[in-house]
């Protein structure tokens, strides 16, 4: 099943192009790290979408071969075109998995879906972050120990103004005092929906195998399942009858 | 503390000017219907605010002064304007609580602090509605039977999109066959909202008191409580010492 | 992996074998009627156990080797044996899938892994039920249409006495009146709880197609996951360094 | 309203007897201390009651007197008899609040109405503790900063073996490396559960003034609210009329 999940991984890819350590850090683009690593976990259908291609590369032909699309962005939300934040939302609400990756919290596709502020407190000085599972039965905490170490990262912190995840998975500490619900689980519509912080762009995360794990799991929990659709209609014929009583 | 909730019940106000049969079962507007319910229940500061107003009747100095916002429309969605609701789910995301009533469930403003579709299926042949507790322990389950009908109504049925509520309080049976989860609590940002699906425009479901019971208690439970701001910053210094290993 | 779930199907298999209507209409048990159901929909690893087995066929190995545990029972609850409950419990803290069918929310089990009565209000009339998808996201609403009829069925009504469910897939109308939450999904520890109120032992249910893919759906959803185990340690080394401000 | 909700501390009271240095922390006993914070907040109606007492001074009078019940204890739950234990949890279902505080999460209410293990990490090196405000819409939120800080106190961390809160309110950070959903809100049944994890019998966090507003706003939101009673029984009488299509 794993190897039939049509992935497309997008990508603001702005950072890689005008810096020189991030550049260095990830020479085939974020994307391209988050698609080796579903690639080595057993994902066969694992393309690329990038902010500046025509319509941010992702067209409707894309996103209806899409089965779960990854988002990372941060410095060029604002340049993203709401009508196609509004082509995502409704593949989300449709059924498309969609996974929302550390800066991506202030996307407006994930403002969007959300309905809410997505504020957070934030502080980059590289500090230690350590992801703690307190969701050992969802499928998103597979293979994971208890906790694992980020050596250096952003800090975000709490309070975080997101909806009451529908499950709550990871959640992280820093060193410099602060914690963060990090991996959140979302039901919208008849898609699903994983926030997962990590992966500041001056950091290697993206080659981790703990997050390389997570991802993937992620991937496979927001796979599209095909439950009934969800449209407005007038049912004038009751399917019961109706007598007055 | 009820009689110093300040409330602000905001109507449409449209189909009881263009409707004589609305207009004899709600002279006074729904929104006078509410808002004598809300009084009887103790309530000392209700207001009034409709769509026709400027602003929609909803200035930055009312909202300021309103602590719980009930919201009714059905026919002219598409005429509030995007500032207003913009205005509004701000207030909303910093503490005001909001009661969504009935066919409010397609307002720009609850699919906008929602995230999606807001979708359900719908019969106007008058049937017969039972709305069920389903979380006794609620506060917004005070005072009610397990179950109470609505005599004749309009049918909303599943499947609702909405996101998984916080709390489900109520869930309806109508007579044609359908179900429907008409009693949603949602935490969003530092507010709260309330949606509740009864009060079709042609019944006198405004005046019933189980009803107005729910409403009374929903803007008891919807009111501003004084948790912390949520707000982006960048905590440049750590609270904690931060050090390299 | 649907072949490789290893299910054991539990029945108190007691209604079969003294009520001649009953044995007829399940001639090789209500358990071989489901067992039936999972092989057509793939499950290979498909095994039995019965109340008056030794150890109600239930020991140390038998649930070892157990993914998805399903429980039916409804006239000898308390007859099952608390050492019996307790190890079914600790196997489902530890991550084995459990899927509580009709009448066993009264089992020692569910209340067991519950916490509350799990009381409900019921009929026996054969009245018509129709089982509406209201998280059509889920995994357990996998190939269900919005809405589906079982012609007659015992009546289950609210307010039922669970806990709120983490999913609340399912909701059921009835002829009679009620609704009822029919559909729970529960973490529970590292494992995974179904409770699915379809099942009564007079009515031919778990021979319907809609019936036998929801539980099939069911047993993947709650299948083992290999998060981290829960137990109780002294962490005396602390992971981070400790001083004193 | 405050004034006139009834509130019963209950407490293990045996570390206060046996250990100086707590007996010097807590010369009236912890109870004592919680019960001066709920006075100091307003209420008017607090009574203590302890292990040792005749029926663990939880009376069938005693609960039915008791709106809010607050439980402390820690080295010996095992000598809790069950019958109490039962009659408790008969009282929490039946609407009664529940404060579960610190060490209490071992304790046999605790697990009894949760379901799960619930094991912990811990470590007694009276080091920091920062507790963050997760959902600032809560009321048990109310009048709280962003986080505050335990200078220090007994360690608590994940994975704790908890079902997900119906809303999750606080998450500790501790300076040793370890995060702690400490602040947890269920129903149960008619009643309502918080668990609140700060409390170590050597530290003296019942005097601080953020623990002391948390417990009062956690016994404001836990007091009884007047919904539908939950039981089980025979509707033979359907609400509707049941025919035969």
């Amino acid at each position: 099943m794993t190897e039939q999940i049509r992935v497309t991984v997008w990508n603001e890819y702005r950072h890689e192009k005008s810096n020189a350590e991030i550049a260095a850090l990830y020479p085939e683009g974020i994307h391209g790290a988050i698609g080796e690593g579903l690639r080595a976990h057993g994902f066969e259908h694992v393309q690329y979408a990038t902010q500046d291609q025509p319509e941010h590369g992702l067209s409707e032909e894309v996103l209806a071969q899409t089965d779960v699309l990854l988002w990372w962005g941060h410095m060029a939300h604002g340049e993203v075109a709401d009508e196609v934040v509004e082509r995502v939302a409704a593949r989300v609400l449709d059924g498309m998995g969609l996974i929302v990756l550390h800066s991506a919290h202030y996307s407006k596709i994930f403002k969007r879906l959300m309905g809410t502020s997505c504020d957070l407190k934030w502080r980059e000085l590289g500090e230690r972050e350590r992801v703690w599972v307190v969701n050992p039965a969802h499928p998103i905490a597979e293979g994971l120990p208890d906790s694992f170490v980020i050596p250096q990262h952003e800090m975000y912190g709490e309070p975080f103004g997101i909806p009451e995840p529908d499950s709550l998975v990871f959640v992280s500490w820093f060193q410099g005092g602060e914690v963060f619900r990090g991996g959140c689980c979302y039901y919208r519509g008849r898609g699903k929906v994983f926030y997962f912080s990590p992966g500041h762009e001056t950091y290697p995360v993206y080659y981790q195998s703990e997050i390389r794990q997570i991802i993937a799991n992620g991937v496979k929990w927001a796979a599209p399942t095909e439950g009934p659709r969800i449209f407005v209609a007038n049912r004038k014929e009751p399917l019961e009858p109706i007598t007055t009583s």
